[in-house]
């Protein structure tokens, strides 16, 4: 498996973005270390795009990715194949100088990590850095005007200042007796653990320490060398020995931020499943602060990646055209996954492509199989479900899965259906065309965002109006209650004496009001603006939302994880 | 070593209780997962013991301690011995029901405990679980009332969602053909892995699904029985059997807050180094919000532990009174360790108790032996320095610098001087007493706090005033720079060509004003409230300080936890 940390970042960069480029398109999938920073934030069937987008924001911008899974396809047309290859990056905000970032954890997320054997250490000890705009622009800004170790911002750890005092005593040493043109060689690993950021900090407290020697970057070394005044001179007034420096200081420190741009430079299409949260949580950890507007999020969103496509969404939409039964259980990406994966999804429609894991053997690994195997005779997925929630593999499964939902969306509404040919990767990508830029939104009024356009119009039944007959105020936690056996609901108060409810699905609707039409305690109709105008207007709604549903009232706080998978 | 984590707490609670009950004090230390919420809140020589508060308070609410050392120390009068119980604590927040903490990181802090080894997936997938005053009370009513897992706030994870439905099914199974008093035992690890939090809810689970059976919680099993009607109605109006389970339930959650209650409860002596942050933290994490105002938390923490020492004051009162040259290298807790177990620090005065490690065989690891010898060496303590920042280690530290501390002031203090005799316990402590409750401050304009009185006055010398000769605005990092030589300085604006400094000590101060009688570019004197009174009114002082400093500069966010240590 490629897990990428800071200890392999730079050897597997190369290899990397070799296959960005040759990539079809790009599936993406996310960890991050927390879903709901306050419980007014909760999804609910009331939330118009905006309001989503609004409680998703102010979430988001305190947590942040730990690990992120990157699965580029390659298409080979003359074997009707797609060559994945995954990526599991670890990503921790390294602090250097000015910056050093705060992060919020939820205890429930992490626990849920948990299930899924996290590696928490390599999180923190081995995390590939980041940088996002604005800090970049800042220390850029800092090593510019030289001013990144003034007053009190060099940042250093004490036993890192203890190996600086001794790199310094060393060269002080060896100075006393070496003469012009002398060099010593001081290895990366002995004196900065190949840290380029310290690397950068000794080389500049060398060259202000001892004003008759420069520094040199080596590979693996520090080079020490004893120069004249005047080729100190030069060499202090000459711009790129200053720039290499800078550069390679940079590089190290933006890190996993260098990819992120790239994926914002190729402008290749970018897939993901129930990919909203993750998109806004990449924008704000690895771009710039996440703006208060959706309108404003769609247009920037929408330029740095033009082409997206979330497979839950598409997901629904085939069930649609389908129409047919038991199609797969749930769209829950490892759900899925299998049903694609097992045989009746496989062969689905004529010429489905082989996808095949390039950079692993593990697919050809017979432990693997077996699971698969186990997987099958269960009916469940109970074994692969341990490898799920680890970003590479998500990634490659959301791939895989556009791949067979874009190939049934081309065979639909292409003409080669009739033809009885194989796609070629253009065609794949122009199947699912109509279908780009929607992504799925769980639990709101509406089924999703369009990033390139206005947002669709609800599809979910009016709301429902429920009054008490009693002349107690009215108890929406009772009335969640009541309805959770139809459904998800969510209900809201709306004056002392009357609540709004919001059903997910229109039959459930109906049920509610069919069934509660002579209840004892309370009124209950849909709810009409006119008819049920509160006729004291002081009262306004409050934000308070209480929820229920089958399925919800037994899975809450996994909700969207689940929905997310 | 007496790594306490979610799998052992239970075992090994009685034994800590013991420990606790006898020792004749008990010092504490905390690891957490930041320092700095926000820049503005940094440390400065301005701040009064308010404002320090305020700024401690408003960072400290984000954070949360993950590892917590905690160390007795009890007294065998005739051996003139103290023996130590150390325990290091790794603490996690639990999500379960309404509970699901949030909590702050901080990346320099993380990266500070990795170069101390901190075990990261110990602290997510192990920690003991803990739950502050308000979080217990709601859970309590909420389980009074049965509200627990109305509507959503069902939070149980699909893994664990899946057991209980696995757990039904078989009890189902075994229902249909069981006759009255049949009993099934299910395996408590079988089940529910020893959680008791899910032991609780398949319990509730199991009696709501099936009328006529009743649970009954056992070691290590959760016992079914087929039960009548009458015997069923009788069980479920008892209210014995839910409170023992929900006896059980909250115990569980409450983990590590049990021992902190009991800690309040003893009332003992409870010793710190540099301790306001960690009774602030523990304050806040395990008892309630921390007030806003400074006096009502220290009439609030004086009422919870009366009797509160800080090693790192005590030793600078020490250094007062000997007012000897080289005593130790500097306050930090592990040169003073090194003091005083040295060798030089031991026979300081005459009768000074052993100090030996109880529930560990590690003080005669030949290995430490071997560290300890190489630290002697070369005269630094490079090897042992890995050690510290392991909690449970640094509370023994803490405590052993009590004795050795405690015990001068005594000797100074005491009749016993002259008598040449061994110290009693109470003798020890009330040679300290006269330091009792005062805490220390870093860079602040007071040296500590007082728990149990009026703060200090400041002993800093005045502050400086600094005017610019040209006609540029002042800039203040320039002064902060230009300063810093002279040890700890802060600069805050003053009006636009003047700047306010507060140094460190009276003498850098004095240093700076004569030195800088007749700059090129400052005017630079002592403040003085009416000649400086600025003439520009509009001109107010803002919260921006820049600081400067000698040692500051070169470890400025190491300063905080280095003065900690």
């Amino acid at each position: 498996m490629s897990e990428i940390t800071r200890n392999n970042f730079e050897q597997k960069y190369p290899k990397i973005v070799e296959s960005l480029r040759n990539a079809v398109f790009i599936a993406v999938d996310t960890e991050f270390t927390g879903l709901l920073s306050d419980p007014d934030f909760k999804a609910s069937l009331f939330d118009t795009s905006n309001e989503r987008y609004d409680k998703l924001r102010r979430s988001v911008q305190h947590f942040i990715i730990m690990q992120i899974g990157i699965c580029t396809f390659r298409f080979v047309q003359d074997k009707n194949k797609y060559e994945a290859s995954r990526y599991t990056f670890y990503i921790f905000p390294k602090s250097f100088a000015s910056v050093d970032n705060k992060f919020m954890c939820q205890a429930s997320s992490l626990e849920f990590l948990c299930q899924h054997d996290f590696d928490f250490n390599k999180f923190v000890y081995e995390g590939v850095p980041y940088l996002n705009q604005q800090q970049e622009a800042h220390l850029r800004k800092q090593l510019n005007e030289g001013s990144l170790f003034r007053h009190l911002e060099r940042t250093i750890s004490l036993e890192n200042e203890r190996s600086i005092q001794l790199v310094c005593s060393r060269v002080a040493e060896w100075s006393a007796s070496a003469v012009l043109g002398d060099v010593l060689e001081l290895s990366d690993m002995d004196v900065c653990k190949g840290e380029k950021p310290l690397a950068y900090v000794v080389h500049k407290e060398l060259r202000q320490r001892f004003p008759n020697v420069w520094t040199f970057p080596d590979s693996g070394f520090i080079r020490v060398q004893k120069i004249s005044e005047e080729e100190r001179k030069a060499r202090e007034g000459s711009k790129d020995e200053n720039e290499s420096l800078e550069a390679d200081l940079m590089d190290s420190l933006l890190g996993f931020s260098r990819l992120f741009k790239l994926l914002v430079e190729l402008q290749k299409p970018i897939v993901g499943h129930n990919f909203l949260m993750d998109l806004m949580i990449m924008y704000s950890q690895f771009h710039e602060q996440l703006p208060t507007q959706l309108s404003d999020f769609k247009e920037k969103i929408h330029r740095m990646f033009p082409v997206i496509y979330d497979t839950k969404y598409l997901s629904f939409e085939i069930k649609k055209i389908m129409k047919r039964e038991g199609m797969w259980e749930s769209n829950i990406l490892s759900h899925l996954y299998h049903f694609f994966k097992e045989g009746r999804g496989r062969y689905f429609v004529l010429f489905s492509p082989v996808i095949e894991i390039k950079n692993e053997a593990e697919i050809h690994d017979p432990q693997m199989k077996d699971q698969e195997v186990r997987a099958d005779e269960s009916g469940r997925n109970q074994d692969l479900d341990v490898k799920f929630h680890e970003a590479g593999w998500d990634s490659f499964c959301t791939g895989y899965c556009f791949i067979r939902l874009a190939h049934i969306f081309a065979h639909v509404t292409l003409d080669c259906v009739s033809e009885g040919r194989m796609l070629t990767s253009r065609e794949l990508l122009s199947g699912a065309a109509s279908k780009k830029n929607c992504v799925n939104l769980i639990r709101a009024s509406v089924s999703h965002i369009c990033l390139d356009g206005p947002d669709p119009a609800s599809e979910k039944p009016q709301w429902i109006h429920v009054q008490t007959k009693t002349f107690q105020a009215i108890d929406i936690s009772k009335v969640a209650e009541l309805f959770a056996r139809f459904g998800a609901v969510d209900v809201k108060p709306f004056t002392r004496f009357r609540a709004l409810v919001a059903v997910g699905n229109c039959r459930s609707a109906s049920d509610i009001v069919t069934q509660f039409q002579k209840h004892r305690d309370f009124n209950v109709s849909y709810y009409h603006p006119i008819r049920h105008s509160p006729v004291l207007r002081g009262f306004l709604w409050t934000g308070l939302v209480v929820s229920g549903g089958i399925f919800a009232c037994l899975l809450f706080k996994e909700f969207d994880r689940i929905t997310k998978s």
